[in-house]
């Protein structure tokens, strides 16, 4: 079961299909380098104006939906995804060339991210509440009644990324954190996975019905390249933008978000090579597992997924003497024994191709090692070449992310480089160490190394690989620029849904007129700040 | 006693005076039109790179001084201000035109401001601590040790606001927030008041070596126009910027920010008209004080500080018939018997008088009354015009904000026009309804209202007028753009250290090189939420 061959398919606005004016595109399967699965109408640039016009209008009612309602909504969009889960994965495995049990799990995480927001809705944390009350006697002014609260922004645009045509698509990571907090969506759908794309769509508008949601809470355009992404970013129905792609892609939409007449945040997750820091420690021994383990996890973390993983591990730093040569001889056989696999699209296939070239060319960088060529067509093998530090430390475009399953092996002389190295990187989703934790005489370079790595990264590691996101209350992807476009905030975990919300503060506002969040009797039962100390909910009889 | 003018003053950059290589400037006296106390030498574009370096090397140290220590330090920087109250009343009086004992208020408010983010400080929310332990055992895949908190972005470049040349200027909100954070800031000093801006340096610099902290940790730089501000903007040590002012200079530094090789946030507060929408039931009888209270209030908050301030109310709905044209004529009254004072300077009188030019040419827009000019110059006479709501519903250029205590008087004939009219907008800081809050007739009507303002605006009040900002954790001072060029922040409360922050998450790091508010003893005392529920300091034996 997938979607039909039979019929055109269209954009969904509101919960119903509108057929596109600009002509019509098939997805191609990137195994057999052929168009493949149904033809999809794409909307005109005009065309986009129904979507975000019914998002405006569902904003009105939707942004007052209580927190259990909006949690039972998202609940029941996971379980309709899960539902339709076997006719997602077949779709997603044609479009996308990635595995079933890699699609498996990511399905799995997609429904695990929206009840995650449903759990977030219910906890109420985002509401953000701080309460002063009135203060009548107060010298030399009396102080009014204030009450904070968060708003939603308003609707959302978001753009779904290749690599994880579910997790980052249509009902991922920015679609359910905006939803939670209350924004209406409407998703521009990735042109290489449309069928999966529309599948999931249909998944979302059920849940809306269901719940007797306004209809243009959630919206699915299919449209022809980038002008239709620059026209939904300017219509000034939009409020914010998430997004999930090319660093190119990005600050484009970034500069038209900030060349309108009201400027909107856009929240874009780039580019990221990933450092990962080899101390020499913890190849001597220690507990990381040994070298034959460091060899074999990193092979895997490079080239899963064809290495089409924003956290995919680009840079590996190795010390240069025995143990590391020794480690970089088992990293080249592990990397001779694996084979390539698909990537998504042809064009992204050769764009890695390119980049690869373009890294060997540099001079004082050597090929170590490479697979095999994967069954099917656009399936390179996986790469690793090599530099010395001081090349590296030369040659700014060394650390530009090559998208794709090439990593550069960097050999340092003394783990005193490292902190300047690292210094001198652009921001990071990640970045890694691995040490011996036992050998404390490491830790006063392994310090300094962390503490420069945290200027740059959302996320640093110790003896772990950075791909694998695990999704909960703690996580953070994202990090200075260019690893994302605004690094104070994430789009995983819990905090994600914090970009889009903005506070605001009713003085003197009588009790009738005061919403939910901020009333006296709490009625979404939600921790507060009173007077600056949080009050946990249910505990207010005890502070 | 004030800034001697004997000698040439400088720039204070890591605590020395240094000389400008761009010539002076002097301070003019806006109530006699002249040049004033001593001369201050200007830098050169180049000569800002000193500051923001020397901000840079502070940032490695200061970012991680701890809660107590940094909120010491506020509290002598408070101090070491409140000493110096005197000379700055008397440099701020000469340089501004404020009265004495509004700049004593704001005096008072500067140092409270610096003592409310010591105690931010201390309780350390701001830290936004979410820990997840590990679990080893979780399927199908086991969950790290997550550990999330979050780090200053890096030095701020601040610019103080010409109307509140303590509040919002060299150790104002921003300055405050900044520091507290664990953010070095180079301030650029407003030129209408160079010896104000440099005596409250002066205090904070002493602060900075009292306490032992990186000199760095603040700068004081003197420079000529706009050039050098887009300097310090571009330079790329510094990482964020806080700015008070007109919409223009927002929007040319945001401007300037979003086309660094790096982009970086710009909180830019720069333009509200902050509309008063008065109820019939108000004027009627109710618990608003009556008309007489009405016209009076209106009156004292349009021409108060020369009507130079950010909340000041530039819009005042009034309904059509009998009552509505009876608290006209009562604020016509108030008003003949108001007079202008000084306004900070010749430019921005100018500007001012321009602009009510401007406005009074629109067709349908008459003057309604006026007070008298004050003594000395550049004091024009507080003014009020009025049109109909057709009329302001079709001219939108009538919602541009005027500088100066100038208010345009909308007639409306039924209060179901408010909403829609509310709904065009733009952001603003405040908006305000006055309503008879016994009369629940009223309130369908106003609720709607009121769901339309809090869309616009930072703050919504009841009964009361817009200025006068309550500093505390509660308070929020911005809205959406062009109130603020950022409405997901605040540049006035407990709240407004976020806006310097962004998340980080430490993934199966040590114990031995965790840093503190993540650790497991908790050495800082934070409340912090562990598995998605606040625990709160102190507490966590009882959870």
């Amino acid at each position: 079961m997938s979607t039909s061959t039979e019929q055109t398919h269209h954009s969904l606005i509101a919960g119903e299909p509108v057929p596109g004016t600009d002509g019509t595109t098939r997805a191609v399967d990137p195994a057999r380098n052929a168009e493949s699965g149904p033809e999809f109408s794409l909307l005109d640039n005009g065309q986009v104006a129904e979507a975000t016009r019914a998002a405006a209008e569902a904003f009105a009612d939707y942004r007052k939906v209580g927190p259990e309602a909006r949690a039972a909504f998202l609940e029941t969009a996971a379980e309709r995804i899960e539902q339709a889960g076997e006719e997602i994965i077949a779709d997603a495995m044609r479009e996308t060339g990635l595995p079933e049990a890699r699609l498996k799990g990511e399905l799995a995480r997609t429904a695990n991210q929206l009840r995650l927001f449903a759990k977030v809705s219910r906890a109420g944390d985002h509401h953000g509440v701080r309460i002063e009350p009135a203060l009548p006697d107060r010298k030399p002014l009396p102080r009014p009644d204030l009450r904070q609260r968060t708003l939603p922004l308003g609707p959302v645009a978001v753009f779904g990324a290749s690599n994880f045509p579910l997790a980052f698509s249509v009902a991922g990571g920015d679609t359910a954190s905006a939803l939670a907090a209350g924004c209406p969506v409407v998703v521009k759908a990735h042109n290489a996975h449309p069928a999966t794309s529309l599948l999931v769509g249909q998944a979302l508008s059920t849940a809306v019905a269901e719940h007797g949601l306004p209809a243009g809470v959630f919206s699915l355009v299919h449209g022809r390249g980038n002008a239709i992404g620059q026209a939904l970013v300017s219509d000034p129905r939009i409020k914010a933008v998430g997004f999930t792609g090319s660093r190119r892609g990005g600050t484009a939409l970034a500069a038209t978000a900030a060349a309108r007449p009201e400027p909107i945040p856009v929240f874009a997750e780039m580019s990221s090579v990933n450092p990962v820091f080899v101390l020499p420690s913890s190849i001597a021994g220690g507990d990381t597992g040994g070298r034959d383990a460091l060899a074999d996890g990193f092979v895997t973390s490079l080239n899963g997924s064809a290495g089409q993983l924003c956290t995919a591990p680009g840079l590996l730093f190795v010390p240069e003497g025995s143990d590391g040569d020794d480690l970089v001889t088992r990293i080249t056989e592990k990397l001779s024994a694996a084979d390539g696999t698909t990537m998504l699209t042809p064009d992204i296939c050769s764009a890695r191709v390119e980049a690869e070239k373009t890294l060997a060319s540099v001079d004082g960088v050597d090929e170590l090692g490479r697979g095999g060529a994967g069954a099917g067509e656009n399936a390179p093998a996986p790469a690793v070449h090599t530099t010395d530090v001081e090349t590296f430390a030369n040659t700014p475009r060394l650390s530009d992310e090559v998208f794709g399953a090439v990593c550069l092996v960097v050999r340092y002389t003394s783990a005193d480089q490292l902190p300047s190295v690292a210094g001198a990187l652009e921001g990071q989703l990640t970045a890694t160490l691995w040490i011996d934790t036992e050998a404390d005489a490491d830790h006063g370079a392994v310090r300094d190394l962390l503490e420069s790595l945290e200027l740059r990264a959302g996320r640093v590691l110790v003896n772990g690989w950075p791909t694998g996101v695990d999704v909960g209350d703690a996580m953070v992807h994202g990090g200075p620029y260019p690893a994302t476009s605004d690094g104070r905030s994430t789009s995983v975990g819990a905090g994600a849904i914090e970009r889009f919300l903005r506070p605001v503060v009713y003085q003197n506002v009588p009790a009738s007129l005061l919403p939910a969040p901020v009333r006296e009797d709490n009625p979404w039962n939600l921790t507060r700040r009173v007077d600056g100390v949080p009050v946990v909910a249910g505990e207010e009889e005890n502070a």
